[in-house]
């Protein structure tokens, strides 16, 4: 049994651990915590989260001291504010800990773009280097070796999923950046009270045009620049995204097929689809990437699909754990 | 040709007032404010409410000095909270303005009502005896005297507009409280950040049992007790009523339609449903009550919808301006 | 390992009971089912229903003969319409199967029931005598005896679990009949194609005022006249029902929570809310039925929600199966 | 006043046709019609579309003879199916009423396109040569002297008035197709019983990918091909097009906003965003077609939205008929 701490439990990806973890049958929750000046310090997060009432009915504790909360803790999920998990992650790795942290403090190699799309300077460039991105599909064996694992982020795993096998088996073609169109749920904007995420405020429609953090993600990771396109959704979780390509002269649907089967027929939590394309309220609740796709001459259309408080956080940063410690791989998660 | 001035422009009910103003042909709008602190002061209203672009781009301005702004100005429309129209009307009424109040400020004749559910103590009770509720079908009389009209709540106005013509009637057996089940858009908590409004958060759920500020202005004004229980619906707009009465000993399926036809036949904005009963959709952004019902036996269910920023708000307080200069009473409404 | 059969698998409910019972330690599905002529017949059950992809991807078959189908099977889910379990359930028992039946067709003790509410002249008055009606947390001891099981309709199992505990402790007023209100999500109209349940069609309104059949069956089984009000809600899934009852004079709120205390403290799938009342997300893809109240006077609001597809359909079938073969009561539904 | 006859007033279309036309002071309603086959044949408008009630009462009446329809009548709109257009059109012409038609069947002049894409043999390619296909901002001098208008098709509408600005003024790079990314409201499929439209099965995903019958509409139209992805969205109305294009080297964002003012600067229906991008909710309920855009070096999106009942279809119909008959082109859209 591995004792394991979720701090961040009050928001909605929290809950989410916090109903995977409690029935894992090798981790153990020890604590529950939010921020020391949270308004949930204290609350049952079967109140927070009524959902898990008759389920997990334990409090969240006020964070005021990692080192003490560290003690006896095997297992660290940070599911915080990027700079908060910043703060926090090297204190947890300091006391033997192994974290895998949600946010963004560790998911890209480069100080600076800490500085333009986080809005903070990077104090941890050693832990940064260390860190393993935990795009479990394709770095479980860095994963397993990792300390600190930086769960990618919800537009970046679909994104990442959806292009990596076009990219490694060369099918695309470089003169024509990929174009992703996303649209997220508005549990993407995390559960806090804003005039944006508001009942009569959300309606379809993009933001962050040419400067999502999330671009910069992707392309760095992917090693080739994309077109990202975020959007909001009138609807409270998932991620749809719509991504056009341009396929290198004489590639076929056959090819792409075959790329798609090659890298995802033994990956449990990748669904492909052999006809049509997902549709997004398949995936919601599931802890799966879906994928499908259409080839019309040189041009290619793939849609990705996932929950983006599962498989785009909770659940990948349990499947990242589960093959850390060399756990079924979707222990606790089907 | 009257001088209008809207207070409280950037909140959702501000905003329909503003688009049925600025279409009436009696009625020339000199201005558009918000409360001086208001982060929206200085903002043009069809940048806070963007489907007003290209209709009406004039800014909302901060209000500093009522006294100033009353300055040439005929009607004021106060779509402010309650304790800022409790302080502001006097000093319109002074300068001679008709106010049109559609906070809760001068709904009910009894200073203890605002102590107990708006958490003020009312210090205009000479204006609050003067007040005249705006329950327009039933009070145009009254309106067309008046200077300060209290323009009545969401709510009120479906609950009362269905019990009324049956209590005068004398349809209703009083041994047992008509139980007023009700369902609200999320636009009725108004245009602001709360969590309890987030998208992610709403959900239907009751809220206010047994304590909800409109339960007593419902019974004060109907003379009857009410048994009301608020709900919050997933939806931006529109409230739906559905009232389950007990009748006095063979009254008849007739006897409720005529007491109906009698009150409404010659009333546009009531809208009275010979077979079946309404639904939320055929009301919405629309300025009419819709009234359906069914008996069996001694049992009567009715069924009230309205949009609750219109007949319940916006279209309500332009009606009773209608009836109060004499203009058309659907103007501008249809 | 129980052979098990699942027959109109191809609805909602019927995926529902395919992903408990896939899960079940204790049940084998040997095959789901549609009846012959549906379209659905040969389809992949993740074609029909994608979420499934990957967890579940067998054919649905045609039943063509019900007492071939019935070899080897020990226990059969009937997930059909009224008249077709009506049909089915004899064959399958005298195959000697286990029978859980989630239509209508065995619910009430009373041939005029079904001519009058369903449409068909009951055939079966043999069966419907020895039917036990599988509101599980009152009918445990009799499940347990049963070989065919009627489960409850969904507004019903909400509606008894609320009321039953006030009833059964004489809590109630019986001179004034309890008052549900009850909202469901669409998917309580079934997986099929029609006007009133297309996307744009759908708001919220009352419907079947004072003849739905879910009337007759809560009264039956309550043994007390009610007046039951639908409603058809802008979502997908979930019922929320408040009811409004008249108190004995002198009756507590504490006399009220002690009845709910004595009737559910041990019973898992109901959960109580110690203050405030249940809103409709919290149960929403989870088994439970929710339960709070409110009480000021004699007058008495009792809030029920559950999940129609789960406690109001598929997971109290699973309940009353892991009742029926002593299995815990919660085994895979949890 | 001219006469005007609405064949496939039953939709949602007809009845927003309905209302505008109702309030339009040079228009006379002589008749709403469906398919004489039509269940709804008989019923009142308001019946069918109870937000009409007290607007307009009458009933929709069975179409069993165009000739004899057409007597007296000046003007017909046909918000009908394509097919059903397609042999009406002729008839009604032939009488000598100027014929707006909603449908697709007069908008491409090959006769190809409707084998392929409607699945039907175009049998009045002499009409087809005479239609003015009425985008309103761009072919208002055709307009004014056709006797046959095909009205555009909803998503062709918004792709176009986006596209054709940057066209013109020759500022895109050709080697790169414009990839339009659409998401439309469930109203786009009409108003009829489908499992495809079912609230519970409705949810954003996408569908006719690469083989949607508008790509080639806007292709031939815009006079360059596209790659059209068109999605359901979970929403009743609207449609928001997210359009990504390649600009020509050195094209500024001042270039691209210039080209936007020249062609739309006078054109009332044509909102203009100047910072930022509209969002779908701010035009649902209104005539207009929104657009704004981003620039970042040589990429270029452009976000375009309307209703799609309005501006994609009733709203570009009436602006049709008010520019052919010389009203004001706003008249009682806005």
């Amino acid at each position: 049994m591995l004792n394991t701490l979720i701090v961040g439990a009050s928001g909605y990806t929290g809950a989410e651990l916090a109903l995977y973890l409690n029935r894992h049958p090798q981790m153990n929750i020890t604590a529950l915590m939010v921020s020391a000046q949270s308004v949930d310090a204290g609350k049952l997060i079967s109140d927070l989260h009524p959902q898990l009432k008759g389920i997990i009915d334990i409090p969240v504790k006020p964070l005021t001291d990692a080192e003490e909360a560290a003690k006896g803790v095997d297992v660290v999920f940070l599911a915080t504010d990027h700079k908060v998990s910043h703060d926090l992650a090297p204190i947890f790795l300091a006391a033997g800990c192994t974290v895998f942290d949600l946010s963004g403090a560790f998911r890209v190699q480069d100080a600076e773009f800490y500085r333009r799309y986080y809005g903070f300077e990077h104090q941890h460039t050693d832990w940064l280097a260390k860190a393993v991105y935990g795009l479990a599909e394709w770095r479980a064996e860095s994963v397993k070796q990792a300390q600190l694992i930086a769960v990618p982020g919800c537009y970046p795993t679909a994104a990442q999923l959806a292009l990596k096998p076009l990219l490694d088996a060369q099918l695309l073609n470089s003169a024509q950046w990929p174009v992703i169109n996303a649209v997220s749920g508005v549990s993407g904007a995390g559960r806090k009270a804003s005039l944006t995420s508001s009942f009569c405020e959300v309606s379809l429609q993009p933001y962050g045009i040419f400067n999502h953090r999330h671009e910069p993600e992707i392309s760095t990771h992917l090693g080739t620049p994309v077109i990202f396109t975020p959007h909001l959704g009138n609807f409270a979780r998932g991620i749809l995204e719509t991504i056009t390509c341009r396929l290198q002269p004489g590639v076929t649907q056959q090819d792409v097929a075959e790329a798609y089967h090659n890298a995802y027929h033994d990956k449990p939590l990748v669904r492909l689809y052999d006809k049509g394309v997902p549709a997004l309220k398949s995936v919601v609740g599931l802890p799966f990437c879906d994928i499908g796709f259409a080839v019309d001459g040189e041009h290619l259309i793939v849609v990705a699909t996932e929950d983006n408080l599962l498989k785009g956080a909770a659940a990948q940063a349990v499947q990242c754990m589960n093959i850390r410690f060399g756990f079924p791989e979707t222990q606790s998660l089907i």
